[in-house]
């Protein structure tokens, strides 16, 4: 590795501002949201693809790797610090074009650096009908970043790598490709087709260390006629299974298009408040019983559903009617709630809590932004829960990393089955406990079949110990999940090795595509791979 | 090329009987529904992945160039025929294993030998409440060689590829890898989650000669509650432009949920009838004129929209009463039919054609199995419409490479719009007749956004002259759709070349991956490339 050289090289190509190695910057992007041992050296920023393109072979000219970050907010995953030891971050949030928008074919094209907020306004600017999906992190995430990272939102788009049309992708070696269609000159369903013709490769620029997403093509969705909202409860733990099995038949044929929450009552908690440290002994232990208190106060149950219902008028009751009907008699409540109704309770909420006793606004607190996000909202309002286990305030502008914040992730995958969500509730229990942390579990149907099981381990970065114990608590847990058969939809820096475990001939094919397409591992080394 | 020592190899392998050299068998491999040049050396038939690993790796050590089929009927195409010069055909009709079922999670895992009819009654014989999607070819078809190939059929799981799950594919190397979750031990959601974790890598075996797909799993529709079939006719060719953009919003916004096929007036009677020799002048053409008048008859417009909603029956009327108010006044007829009134008009045929005079039989003969297929209910009705130019009436088990119909088919994709749906008949009409042919055109809206516009060249393979003009004709159409930016969703083995039209940089990827997966080149050269 020559570092100096690659640095002088960088700074002639993209401007010396734009590489920074001030000691202040390096630190902040080596800091995430739980321990990180592995260095920054420098932060190179491109401004555009063909700069991307120069800035990635210098560092094949200098053998130096390179770490690709669009806003370096994958919180709980490792936020923008590099898998390997030591990495020259590559920040691409002045790649923030959004070019190529449709509103009758519902396409749009954007760089990196282009953020949910940001897609947001444009779209409300043109007074647009058409929707994007957004998730529950910051407004100033960027999309890619999470697309490319197969994350997922709450409307009936929110798999977000399904509703990708073509990418413009920077190679290892420097070479700019563009895939599907727009490979050609001139293709019409360049941003409307998204196999082209011949194999789809797109999918090798997903959670992978292959190559650069400079551009994506994204699908955006038409605005229902009608949305509704709507909230299931159940009282008891013991109910989870047969409501997952009562859900399970609407998400498959889609009667229920899109990602459904399922939490339970701990994680709905640390969505409405940070932790109730007056209520909770010297041991610092969060009881079962203190919990039931604030479900009782709140209105929560055991296990939370949240989903949303899109249509028309007329679709949405044929829906709401299915769901009430299978539901009759099985859970504490099942509400539905539209916009009308949302800006309503929002008034009344006053006298609401003045006759039932009920304090509404700190559910409106949650179920406002939520309600949002099924609409491709995106909202500030909920990373505020990675404060649960701090001792101040959730600040004006929260940054978890800066914050002192701890969350790590957990996420693993089962076929949607009452039996297979009981099973990782056991692992989660038996486990989390140990460690001194709450089970904060949210269950989501991110597709007809499969349940994504997201388990936060929450805490506060500043309490010694606490980062060895929640590193441990999530080793601890992602082995007793791989090795009863339940494997992570997407793995943070500290949690890559789990790709080791698959079957050896796998691995080799890896290895191949990686040693063809980066043969100096110059490209994000250890991303998705053990060969740091 | 050490042909010899890799049969004798072959023979030792897999059995004298599975590697067949006799002429008569090579010349039926090798003869497709129009002119190929390809020399096919042998067939061998694998039974199961292991065999197949162990003859690609005979393969590998004599040099031989192996062409894989599953059921060899990529009419249009190609039909079995390799891309090479040379090679030896893999039939895999052997590997048809039907395994990991599940109704509730809709899932199946199936073998390249698996036909849509072995798929159809197994589902039956299950007594099952999920439908397969089929396409109209022929119910020997493989289930798999059409998904690998991104073929599209008729329900809302039309995309065939989109609902693949994981796949277990021989490298060229005679390595077997699993994709997604399945190459973790027993990993529970291998069947459910299509990303798995890690670079998603299933697309780069379709399309193209990376891999032998041995299985593949395939989610399944769960039936619903109610099925309405609808057709739309307009009168005259230029109501094709409102015709599409009415629809558009429909399919983009999912009330319809499936592709909808669009054929025009000669399409239409070229699926009811065979050519009418008899009403043709000397010269054989079949001017506008005759067609109109069968069209009167036999009541079809100059455009016929042929699709189906899904839901329950409130869904179904929600949707139905959108799309009549929109084409209200703007068309000739808008029809719904569903299982009932289908049933009915087949009771009612004979006093239906006393009283108005139309010929309900010659409808109903196309009517039905479409209706069928928008069930996924495989049919061998369609296939029959390659003998429109034959002078012979369709025999009772049609196989058009054996009974020589001529059929290429050129499949280029636009945006969903009457525009370019425009531009597209222009430049087909500007040149079928040229060469003698009829505008036989099917638009398909194959997803949200796109129409994929195939145009049967169909011709009498025992006519002097015909192979020629037929493949001139498609040369011609590809050249001309290349020119103005419409690119095929699929390509036959005569037209790879497009693959060539892509950036440099594009092509140069494609051959690194190539090189490194299959350094001897003995997998299907030239499939999806143009290196062989």
């Amino acid at each position: 590795m020559d570092f100096e050289g690659a640095l002088s090289a960088w700074q002639t190509q993209l401007g010396p501002e734009h590489v920074v190695t001030e000691n202040d910057a390096l630190e902040q992007k080596q800091t995430a949201t739980f321990e990180t041992s592995q260095q920054v050296l420098a932060i190179i920023s491109p401004k555009n693809s063909a700069e991307v393109q120069a800035a990635i072979k210098i560092a094949n000219q200098f053998n130096v790797p390179v770490y690709p970050i669009s806003s370096g907010m994958n919180w709980g995953y490792g936020s923008a610090v590099p898998t390997c030891e030591q990495g020259v971050i590559m920040e691409l949030s002045r790649l923030d074009t959004i070019e190529n928008f449709s509103e009758t074919l519902a396409h749009v094209t954007i760089g990196p650096g282009v953020t949910q907020q940001k897609l947001y306004d444009f779209l409300q600017q043109k007074d647009s009908n058409l929707w994007m999906d957004a998730t529950g992190s910051s407004p100033d995430c960027s999309i890619i970043g999470n697309t490319v990272e197969r994350g997922f939102g709450h409307t009936p788009y929110g798999d977000h790598f399904n509703h990708v049309c073509s990418m413009e992708v920077v190679l290892p070696s420097g070479e700019i490709i563009n895939t599907g269609f727009s490979r050609f000159d001139n293709a019409h369903a360049a941003s409307t087709y998204k196999w082209g013709v011949g194999a789809y490769v797109d999918g090798l620029f997903t959670q992978s260390n292959f190559g650069i997403v400079t551009k994506l093509t994204l699908w955006l969705m038409p605005k229902p006629q009608y949305f509704q909202a709507f909230y299931i409860m159940v009282e008891h733990d013991n109910q989870l299974e047969e409501l997952i099995d009562t859900l399970q038949p609407f998400r498959l044929n889609r009667t229920v298009k899109s990602t459904v929450h399922i939490g339970n009552d701990f994680k709905v908690l640390s969505s409405i408040t940070t932790f109730p440290w007056d209520k909770v002994g010297k041991n610092g232990k969060l009881t079962q019983d203190v919990v039931d208190e604030f479900a009782k106060l709140w209105d929560f149950g055991a296990w939370n559903v949240s989903g949303a219902l899109y249509g028309t008028k007329q679709e949405v009751a044929s829906a709401r009617k299915q769901l009430k009907k299978a539901f009759n008699g099985k859970v504490k409540s099942i509400r539905f709630l539209d916009d009308t109704m949302l800006s309503l309770a929002i008034k009344l909420q006053k006298p609401y809590k003045w006759i039932t006793g009920l304090d509404l606004p700190r559910l409106l607190k949650v179920m406002a932004p939520v309600h949002g996000l099924k609409k491709g909202i995106p909202t500030p309002d909920i990373i505020g829960s990675t404060f649960w286990r701090k001792k101040v305030d959730v600040p004006e502008n929260p940054h978890p990393d800066r914050d002192k914040c701890g969350l790590i992730w957990c996420a693993p995958v089962a076929p949607t089955t009452g039996h297979h969500a009981r099973a990782m509730v056991e692992i989660i229990k038996s486990n989390v406990d140990k460690y001194g942390f709450e089970p904060l579990i949210s269950m989501s149907m991110i597709n007809e079949r499969s349940l994504d099981n997201v388990i936060s381990i929450i805490y506060d970065r500043e309490e010694p110990g606490q980062d060895e114990a929640a590193h441990q608590c999530h080793q601890q847990l992602m082995d007793d999940f791989n090795k009863q058969g339940y494997y992570p939809y997407r793995l943070g820096i500290s949690g890559m090795e789990v790709t080791n475990k698959a079957e050896p001939q796998y691995l080799a094919f890896m290895k191949q595509l990686k040693s063809t397409l980066d043969p100096n591992n110059i490209l994000a080394p250890g991303r998705y791979s053990s060969e740091k």
